[in-house]
């Protein structure tokens, strides 16, 4: 029988994707459509001062294509708060105008394939800070969601502990050489949501994204026992900037 | 041939996911949602005089992510008595601002792989209370349906008896280690719904569930033989509480 | 190369299910609602007198769970009829207030593996009346399409006509055991829908579709060659309980 | 390296399927129902001069079941004159009360599997009277897409010319036995739409088109290599029809 | 392990596929359709301008069949430009009789598989050109996804760089036998989109589509390792033909 890998796990984390219903958007009066987007940057203001406390962290982008207008990326320490800010935003002026289009539940997750032995993750300031951590405000983000494949002989479940672990030290050299240039998040969703893992990376580089997933492409754990769901790429949509995006 | 494994089958089960209807909700008066409301806490105070005089039992979600905002779980003595709630809550005023996301049909199963010979299932209180359950009261929901691989080598339902019920008592075992942590309902559904099973935890630390899934997805029986749909997860919505999560 | 199987057929079969849009039909005046519910109740009428006459059947059915509100499965010598009794119905005010949801083309259908060589088909009174048989009132109705699967070494179309027939001959078996209990109409849509076959249980006690589907799932002729679509399950609706299901 | 099949190619085709807004339709005037009829019934018979030019051809049938209400066929020579056909019935008022519900987008194919080498396809009027062929005003027409497999050992493309050509042929002999009874279409989609190939079959006798498909399964070309999507199944409504057929 | 291909890249691309609502907007006057059919020229015309400073370049097609009414594809320097395009395009009046059917996220590449050497891509005029291309105004578009296959024995990941390079050779080969008939623009998708690749052919002989891509699918390439998504076609829609198919 395989040893299940461990993982440790931090904040929960709620990936919500939507369209804007320009055409309703656009039948509001200007005031109207400015009391929506204070709401929308009522909470934008209050996720930062949940940030600035590490309370929590986010992120806001623009989403490029039909798949969404944007996206808004959730850290928090409960799945109740998530729960509360999805509801809370669902209840705004401004929600009536968008158009839910995918949605991720996850949590931070750090697999311990190439855990040390000598540090308490419970307290190790560099783990906490990696399960709890405040997201980068880069030009652009990457989403998507991932299983390890289950089908014949390309059954990562069931390999060796040893098999797995080489592979994923493997995986995480080419990681580590888009350090500085792509920050990646790993949230797990195994009995959360429909696929095993949500990816996010971060890079003010757009390109990096694609070398990055192309490289990992070539790799034995993501060639034979990767299986991916759909790709978002995105601009970040800074607060400064949600008035002029909003503008019709 | 392949011999069967028999099952004990106990209570009906209905699982009802449903998003709101934000923005017709608030196009109602404070008076029109407030009488929705109240149709809505009349349904659940009947269930739950149902659940007081054993007669089913039911469970009531909010649920985290676009998927849907709540879910209900019925479970009843009859086929009859799920169709008859489910239509009478489909006339409901307050069912005309919600929008029905996804349903599955299903029944209360006991597989008999690890069957006692010397107890009569129809009349022990144990083997019964587990066939007509009273759903627990904690935090959080876990739903996902599933079924057995039937591909190639991978083929459950050629595997002998002997095969079959060792691997089952191996996962059992898993399960067992999260006794008091997460409470596990199997219902089965093969002739009723597109899955064979639907599986539904428990938990009051939701953690719980991706730390069980993610052990059993190691073990031969899901690695190898496991199908797994959508996965829900929710937190709990008292009757105290169903009002302000309705409020706008 | 694989000697076909040759199958007799029947009637011509079309199911239809729909949901209620109960919010529009809500709107109705009651005179409306009882005009259009009478249009229901003309149809279901004429329907029996068609049955009596021994020209076709039909059945009537709630369905459990989102995926359709009701069910109707109707027989008919020929396949104008069938689209003639659609599209009348189509025409009616009552269906405004139906959204179809799935619908399936088939044909009565008696494979030919165990055929007698002693009766004449197109006379035998026993065959007949299963190629044109009126559909049983019982409590409950159960419906999935299925494929013979064709993948690998799992290939029905690949085997010789005689393995098929033991197969066949194991897997009618199993459905005898059901006699009395399960009645199975089974129809063939190769060249009129999506999948091959269409599979109709009634039953008064609903348990046993669920019994008799996970019985033959361990037959290798489901085990290994069968592939299946959703499941629907329901309850009989009869003209008397009519009204008392629309009413709002 | 495998040797590619020649193909010959002829008019272009565009399979159009919809529905009827039937709840939009009645709420029309009659004077205004009659002017829609009447647009559509100009179409059919410019179609109809055009087809008697012999510089095209169409088909015109009601659809059995949900999928779709009606369908229309069309060969033209160029690409173009289908996407105007389109874009001017698009603008009707009578396609104001239809919902698109399938296309298909396509070309007139003769594989050369089984040419011969004496004669010059582009001036044997054989060739050239399939290539650019009347459609028959048969009672019944049968519509699917497929797909040769490209699977582990059922690989299509990694077969050898010879092969292939001679699987071909022993399905063409199956053809062969269905003489005058249906009528068979082959269009090629390579590059134009989802599938590789187009099927629409025309009988008398709808029945046909079963024993017709579901000899050829057992094929080993079908067996192993076919792969295909939604079948569409409907009966002819010639132009005298389609004021009854519409009149609500 | 597996060497991985390395790509050059230039332009950011978005194909952008929309079906018109055409009861919405023949419900509008003729000076609104006027003014909004003067919003869509004027972003063709600027458009243009951009691509007049060789700043970006750009197609307009119709589609044929009901995927699309129409597409546009879009080559920028940066994510930013597309995304600001696209939104600006979103707030026009025009877009909002248009209904947003598919999308498609990449950038130019070129792979490496055949690079030369002697040359320096940063600074090669030909494989700037190619990186940086103004798309031809033919007559006709083709536009795929598509991805190498991870499956088994035919996992392109898990080939040496050899076999790879070897397998592209060939193919280029069959692409070069177009040469002068078919124009063909890669553009990677790896971490932007759903699929790995995209295909955009444009052709003034529409058959010329379905002959090359027939004639590379059995090449070993395509036979064993090619995942297609939708395919769409669709004729040139100059400027000036604009009005007329709109006109209504």
């Amino acid at each position: 029988m395989s040893e299940a890998a461990k993982t440790l796990d931090g904040w929960y984390c709620l990936h919500d994707f939507r369209t804007m219903n320009w055409t309703a958007w656009k039948s509001l009066s200007s005031d109207e459509r400015e009391h929506a987007i204070q709401e929308l940057l009522t909470f934008l203001e209050k996720w930062e001062v949940t940030e600035a406390q590490e309370k929590g962290s986010h992120a806001f982008y623009s989403i490029v294509g039909q798949k969404a207008d944007f996206m808004m990326m959730l850290l928090r320490p409960t799945m109740q708060e998530l729960n509360e800010i999805e509801n809370a935003f669902n209840k705004t002026t401004f929600a009536e105008y968008t158009i839910p289009t995918y949605s991720y539940v996850s949590v931070v997750e750090l697999s311990n394939y190439m855990a040390s032995k000598d540090v308490d993750p419970e307290t190790d300031p560099m783990i906490q800070g990696r399960l709890k951590p405040t997201l980068p405000k880069w030009e652009h983000i990457c989403f998507y969601p991932m299983d390890k494949r289950r089908e014949g002989n390309d059954n990562w479940y069931m390999l060796s502990m040893e098999e797995r672990r080489d592979m994923m030290r493997s995986h995480g050299m080419i990681g580590r050489g888009y350090a500085g240039k792509v920050k990646q998040i790993i949230t797990g969703s195994v009995g959360f949501d429909d696929w095993e893992w949500g990816v996010t990376l971060f890079a003010n580089d757009v390109l990096q994204f694609k070398k990055l997933v192309y490289e990992m492409r070539f790799d034995e754990v993501s060639a034979r026992f990767g299986e991916f769901g759909s790709f978002y790429v995105g601009n970040i949509l800074p607060k400064e900037k949600v008035s002029s995006f909003l503008n019709v």
